[in-house]
């Protein structure tokens, strides 16, 4: 079967995942794969089906009490030789190799079987599939439809298909970045005197973030790690000469308890005295459990709610007034990697679990 | 009179300046410059003139008891919008402004002049205009002759006339670059504590170079300042990656009385417990003062001799067992500034003291 053809929505979420994997389409490259899906649920009477840029909108108007959107996207990070897809047995695991396995297709393979297998689920269902989310943020998908069609992202809970092991990791870390500079004075290195080594006054800064301790952070029963890092540091002229300039890139990943201005402010205190631009500024987002829908989720997937600690599109979400939540299939450690590979038991047990709930 | 046609070497030193300086001669572009300056000596019947590649050699061989090397190099760091030259007069002070004039056309101009004047002087003359000594090392036209015909440049004492404000300025410090690297570990910067963070183990290499105390050190009367300085500094692979690497360019000037290994070994104890790599290794240049030819040009020149800081090809002398100096006009500050300027007197300074010399 062409891998343009529309999807077999009844055979196994494992084979749904592998066919959906092994249409590349890596961010910017979603059309071939949208148009899949968007065929794939052209015989679904019970679906309204809605067609964002490569975006796929599907959802359930049974009038039911409650709405739920559960969502994921549908572009890669590049390919590094890990295509097509293979079935791989590791100590006695089974896997399925190839990029895109576990971020995120699997997810999307699971929610596009129930979407089109659930004629009457027990609440209403916004399923959204995704462009572009692996790329910069004002290209993300969700946020244009954030931006454009609000109303289709509402609901009394939504869920995110981002790999977390098949478990419920609540809300996400907030993310903020910075550049913090010094300035010196070029000259003649050979006459350092002259002037002043910008490089040299960053060394205070090294030493705060080597020395600062991040907090975790209690949210809503959820303990949040915090973390403060160096991810770039830049200076220099020429082998020659004193260098003017030097800037240190850094990352907070902050706990959803406080807001992306409690943030920066702390940063400014940590790094008073210096020189702090703000290059990137994200909101996280609570843990959203506390909602009566949430408990019947937790209760239908089993297990205990973790906090996730990546920033994720749950904090859009989060922004418009909906308690969301990570839960998908594949080890988000191996996401991104060159050897990402999603354990198959994995894919079935989040398939058992989101069925359980909507047909609760 | 076009640029390529030969120099008149019968007019000021300060109007042959202007004309070598317009005729552009960024490194590498040396070919013109050198066919002009070879067809200006052309007529010199007390000249032996030798051409190598871009280079011009012109000696005088009068059977005299002591033969003295007088060299300037040819080529210029790029142009910034400051060619053609133009004369200003700045706070009551005459200059030639433009790319060229102090590092080193001035002292070149002069040197020119005196060997089409100087038909019979008081020692034997090897003068040497050469190329590419802006670039790196390997192209040095002064390092290729050294390679080929070592016997061109030896001699009782050297005069290189890289600028000095037309005052004696003696030997050079020695100059060693090297590579200081700390190793991560790479993660997900949401879960730092995964990885290990290589830009924040470099927060005591800038506190090494920060708190640094860079020697004074006296060699043959003259006082060396050393410098230890960071003139780079690179890590970071993304946003949100905790960074596996980061490296430090340090670059470190030392007094001529250490070797390049004595000067490699102190700055393996100063960065003990890290990895270091050398880049860039040359040896200083003690001040040449004490030869009894540099005695009778310190006489003539007058003012007190001062040592010079940056390396300079005087050390490719000192390492053919040549006692160099450094001694033509110019502001040392100036050279490969935008607004490179020669203040006029020093031009007909350099040109009295070494007519004064080399007629004694």
């Amino acid at each position: 079967m062409p891998l343009t053809a529309p999807l077999d929505l009844e055979a196994s979420a494992i084979d749904i995942t592998r066919h959906l994997c092994d249409i590349e389409s890596v961010s910017s490259n979603e059309a071939a794969i949208a148009d899949v899906i968007e065929a794939s649920l052209s015989g679904c009477s019970h679906l309204e089906v809605i067609r964002d840029g490569d975006a796929v909108i599907a959802r359930t108007n049974l009038g039911r009490a409650q709405r739920v959107v559960i969502a994921g996207h549908i572009d890669t990070v590049p390919l590094n030789n890990n295509l097509p897809t293979r079935f791989e047995t590791i100590d006695g695991v089974d896997y399925l190799w190839g990029r895109g396995t576990v971020d995120m297709k699997a997810g999307v393979a699971v929610q596009l079987k129930l979407a089109a297998e659930l004629v009457a689920p027990s609440v209403d269902v916004t399923w959204i599939w995704y462009d572009h989310e692996e790329v910069a943020e004002f290209l993300n998908g969700l946020g244009r439809i954030q931006r454009n069609r609000p109303d289709l992202m509402l609901g009394d809970f939504a869920i995110l298909g981002e790999p977390t092991r098949s478990e419920i990791e609540g809300g996400c870390n907030g993310n903020l970045r910075i550049e913090v500079r010094t300035f010196g004075l070029r000259a003649h290195s050979a006459r350092a005197w002259v002037g002043h080594n910008a490089i040299h006054d960053a060394a205070p800064i090294l030493g705060i973030l080597a020395d600062y301790q991040p907090l975790e952070v209690e949210v809503d029963g959820l303990v949040y790690r915090e973390g403060l890092n160096a991810v770039g540091i830049a200076g220099g002229v020429a082998g020659n000469v004193i260098p003017d300039e030097c800037v240190v890139q850094v990352n907070y990943r902050f706990a959803p308890s406080k807001s992306a201005d409690d943030a920066e402010r702390h940063l400014r205190e940590v790094f008073d005295g210096f020189d702090v631009t703000v290059i990137d500024k994200a909101e996280g987002a609570r843990p959203g459990l506390t909602a009566p829908v949430a408990a019947s989720f937790l209760a239908a997937v089993g297990g205990e709610a973790k906090p996730k600690y990546g920033w994720t599109d749950v904090a859009r979400f989060s922004a418009l007034g909906v308690p969301a939540v990570n839960y998908g299939p594949g080890d988000p450690l191996k996401a991104h990697a060159d050897d990402e590979r999603v354990e198959l038991a994995q894919i079935t047990e989040c398939e058992r679990g989101l069925r359980a709930w909507l047909l609760t």
